[in-house]
């Protein structure tokens, strides 16, 4: 390829205008408001971590880490995901904190991309780990914490599908036990939602096994707390049974929380993360194809970061449901534009100083030839300020005793 | 090396536990808001640049680079300053806007380092670009500005060296013309801040130059506006001259803002950054041996961007910053630990939200046996929370009819 010249930014990168930045801020600001009032604690990590911990111990494939060296040799990573870098904490820093620990998040991540339209390299997170809690009780704060969350950022109409790994590998395992290969290849279909590729598969790679018509049967499993039921009576397996129990045990906590209005259990949902053991689940907002928050119960992670606990999450796709959002909500602040010449210069300055103090904006500008100066020019003096109805005002200062404008 | 363990991180950066991204967090409002009520607008560009192009405009070194290469091969680097970025910016999205621009950011940057102690290969930066006006006007105002961020950050005590790169480069090469490697080896010597190895390089390297007095001379030059007279005697050239001029303009104006008290004119300053061309200032706080902030004039920058335009600016160096500060201010919100049994747990969620609805936070644990617990763990419920006197209660609901707590 050609050099890429100056003024060109990496592809699957953005740069946010003051306009996005006021939105991306917003959503920020209020889903960790939210998350802080359900006493998850905020923590920051480094955009790089070692490639032979973190970057193995991430969810994401070797192929898709953007890798780099540092000056001694050894392979960094940057962050695919928030949840291995908080294992790691877990792991040192906090290793003589008592659990649980309830851990809060907002930072970027990376993921090398081909070339696809929309997709990105770089993308915000907001979400949260809450570390060493096995219980059902565990996994329901986590997805109405996941549904406060949304409805912080804004996002008015969304589902949650929820479901669980274990009733999926369990079947699977019931029905075609030691044959992985199909396995992974029907588990495959079912994450990328193919369903006719699923029942195809069924079909040619299974199609004497006892239970074809139960594992056919998945695709229907959608709804309420019934589907637990019906599920329990499509396995006799153990693994399938207890995964089926969990669930149950979720949608209970579920309902004293008073949010199974937004909750579809669906029993073909996996999640994308190799590291979940249990629950997972994925909101869907209306209008948009793909997930706006995704998480899951993840049992083993921090084992292979030193310090075996369980552990359940989410992350909200916070890059994406910036798209959902309308402009930054909020009083817009007063913006003064004040203009001076050299003997008006220190009443000027001083007036802009009230303005500020006063928490509205001033810009000041030194005026060489008042006829050039318009009356207009207070709006274009906030070249990148937000659309609507700003107020702006131009003041004048042209000398200290002929001080126009004191009302600033 | 051996292979880094789960636990490690790579070396040269941080994590930050919910005490230290409280400050972290406090100082970026704070300084950003300044800066808002001064018109600068904030944005936020991507992590990873090209290498050819911003990477090649940043003052920093190659060897200071990380680099690392996108699936296209092409190279890439992350960002070591905004400076570059924000003029690619300005050269790109922004071409079509009109001119002065005033944009902020708060962000982090990326060093490669050395191992020596104390050195971060991460760290975060909050600053500004004013783009478009080569005026002593501007420069004052960014001074101006750098000093109410370090006041709106919580640094009390510090003091702005301004110095200005034309009168060293004009006054070398009057005394020295056309030794630029004698000049860049003096340049050096003041950069770190060894006027005894100024002095010696003055003696041994330039021993019958007819400025040598006069070079030597510059290192008295320290103090208010008379610096600016003193400076004027020492140099004939123009360039030298003409530095000293814009110097003493921009002095002026900050006269009228009335933060004189805070700067001390150097002209030893030369600035750590090669695409300085004017002005240049760095920040020292009381007991701390490196700059809190740096900033300065680049009047070349954009155009090896695509956007012929002169450009002024200043980062604080807000990880160092912090090390400053105490914990962050504000009251501490009430924290509600609630303990529930399965007959407690709708009402005992319920009482959590109605806490967390008026902006408390409350936590809540499902209680397995009632024995167990003990009053005085609500403090425990919180491990990380900020030290000092935090309110923290625990409220039990072991059934909805005989819910203890009920204020909740």
């Amino acid at each position: 390829m050609s050099k890429p010249k100056g003024f060109e930014k990496p592809i699957g990168v953005k740069d946010y205008l003051p306009h996005a930045v006021a939105k991306l801020r917003q959503v920020e600001h209020r889903v960790l408001a939210c998350m802080d009032r359900w006493g998850y604690e905020q923590i920051v990590t480094p955009t790089m971590e070692y490639y032979d911990t973190v970057g193995v111990a991430s969810a994401t494939s070797d192929q898709k880490l953007f890798k780099l060296l540092n000056n001694r040799g050894t392979p960094l990573v940057l962050r695919s995901d928030m949840t291995a870098p908080i294992a790691r904490v877990a792991s040192s820093l906090l290793k003589d904190r008592a659990l649980p620990l309830r851990l809060s998040y907002h930072a970027n991540v990376f993921r090398a991309i081909e070339e696809e339209a929309g997709r990105e390299a770089e993308f915000f997170q907001t979400g949260l780990e809450l570390i060493g809690d096995a219980g059902a009780e565990a996994d329901a704060e986590v997805v109405a914490l996941a549904i406060a969350s949304l409805q912080a950022a804004g996002v008015g109409r969304f589902k949650i599908a929820l479901g669980h790994v274990g009733f999926l590998n369990g079947l699977l395992e019931e029905a075609l036990p030691g044959q992985t290969d199909v396995q992974e290849e029907l588990k495959a279909c079912l994450l990328s939602r193919d369903y006719v590729g699923y029942r195809e598969r069924l079909r040619t790679l299974a199609p004497d096994v006892p239970l074809r018509r139960e594992l056919e049967d998945i695709l229907r499993l959608r709804g309420g707390s019934e589907v637990c039921e019906q599920a329990l009576r499509l396995s006799a397996g153990e693994t399938a049974r207890a995964a089926i129990t969990h669930l149950c045990g979720i949608w209970e906590v579920l309902e004293a929380y008073g949010v199974c209005e937004h909750v579809l259990i669906d029993l073909t949902m996996i999640g994308d993360f190799s590291y979940y053991t249990g629950m997972t689940f994925e909101g869907y907002a209306a209008d948009l194809g793909f997930p706006v928050v995704s998480g899951g119960r993840y049992d083993n992670l921090l084992r292979q970061l030193g310090r075996p606990a369980p552990a359940t999450g989410f992350a909200l796709k916070t890059t994406r449901i910036l798209e959902l959002l309308g402009d930054a909500q909020g009083e817009e602040p007063r913006r003064i534009l004040i203009g001076y010449d050299e003997a008006g210069r220190a009443d000027a300055l001083a007036a802009a100083q009230r303005v500020r103090a006063r928490g509205e904006i001033a810009v000041t500008e030194r005026v060489a030839h008042w006829t050039d100066w318009e009356p207009g020019r207070a709006e274009a003096a906030f070249p990148l300020t937000y659309k609507g109805s700003v107020y702006a005002e131009a003041l004048t200062f042209s000398s200290g005793a002929a001080a126009k404008g004191v009302q600033a």
